[in-house]
């Protein structure tokens, strides 16, 4: 029998580029706000604005372009023109069609495990723009289910692992983010492999599960096949 | 045997009150330009901005904060003061709070009705937005499934229902909108009951499939438990 019921993956960040598309649009927000403000202070506002924004606005390009667009206010004291808001906007719209650039061996690595397992997507943010991803990544075909949730939280994946009638020790999780896709898995018994990404967002980090069994880190997914063959074959 | 394996209703202005949010916030965004334009051409030009920026943006309060933002720039030539789009960001934060306004009966007839057969809320829109709704309405419990979906095509209803693998002809939807509730259902072999909002939004509206044997029409949603019932006693 295989160790695995199901292989799930995180999408942005773990299969494709996410967040440089938002430090490139912060750069331009940046740039724009230059006048009135030293970098740092911008973009620690940014964060502040979108940290309080986040219970209500949830994830993705739309709440960062309305929090991008409430900070250029609060730092300009309402003195923001409408053509600068509109720089804003322009790049949010391009954020929302960016080609969608997969990450090294992802082309190769997803296709070889789709083979051995079912895999599944689990990504959190807005409906429309990562139904849109998928669709553009060219992936969708190796994933029998793609779920997208609001939150990552243990509560998310038990509601989520109930409905497909997957018991946790089943179920591997591969993600770039500790607080998304490693922690809440490894709490309800699951097996969590972690890749960072240079970039991950802050709001992302947590506190790292060494020497929890079931979690592991490896440097890029391209090493993914021989670490789930190596669990497959141990059993751990 | 019933005749209908699961009911199926549509949230917004079919549950409680959706649309009458929008029109206060547009109401608010007409006073704010009235300086600079006619309250017709405000709402003509929003409206074309709306549906320009549907294709990426999607449905629900967020786009139609990122389209007043876009629309008070253009109509101002770019004049639009930070003061006068920070109006425009607590208006939308106002309607992502507001408090659920059930419709009339609504309160009484879903858990009538969820005791006589499995329901299932259909809802497009944004997730986050959707899901804090739903909880809000104090109804989450009557509904055996909650499916939020990008949009409501002919392709999504055929998607969903295969994957609870329900016959279409067993299957009844309720909703205010031809487009999006009830010609798709039609068209699959379903049953539809169409209750009118009298402020359903222009883009929802189509050609009413009158002579449709699958097509009802009710006054209000209290009248839905005897149609029901004469549905499953004619199993027509």
């Amino acid at each position: 029998m295989k160790r695995f019921d199901i292989i799930a993956f995180d999408a942005d960040d773990t299969l494709w580029e996410n967040e440089i598309n938002y430090r490139r649009t912060e750069q331009i927000f940046k740039d724009l706000l230059t006048p009135y403000h030293a970098p740092a202070w911008i973009e620690e506002r940014l964060f502040q604005t979108e940290m309080r924004n986040m219970q209500h606005f949830g994830y993705g390009i739309k709440p960062f372009g309305l929090s991008m667009i409430e900070t250029a206010i609060e730092l300009t004291e309402g003195r923001v023109t409408g053509a600068e808001i509109q720089v804003i906007l322009d790049a949010v719209k391009r954020m929302l069609t960016a080609p969608i650039e997969l990450l090294p061996h992802v082309a190769e690595v997803i296709p070889a495990l789709a083979a051995q397992a079912p895999l599944m997507l689990i990504t959190k943010g807005d409906l429309l723009d990562q139904e849109s991803k998928v669709r553009r990544s060219g992936l969708a075909g190796h994933f029998r289910h793609v779920e997208i949730v609001s939150d990552k939280t243990e509560q998310h994946y038990a509601d989520l692992l109930a409905r497909h009638a997957i018991a946790p020790e089943r179920f591997l999780m591969v993600g770039n983010s500790l607080r998304s896709d490693i922690l809440p898995v490894l709490a309800l018994g699951g097996t969590a492999v972690y890749i960072p990404h240079p970039l991950t967002w802050a709001h992302e980090n947590g506190d790292s599960p060494l020497g929890n069994p079931g979690f592991h880190e490896l440097a890029h997914i391209g090493l993914l096949p021989e670490l789930v063959k190596k669990l497959e074959e141990t059993g751990i």
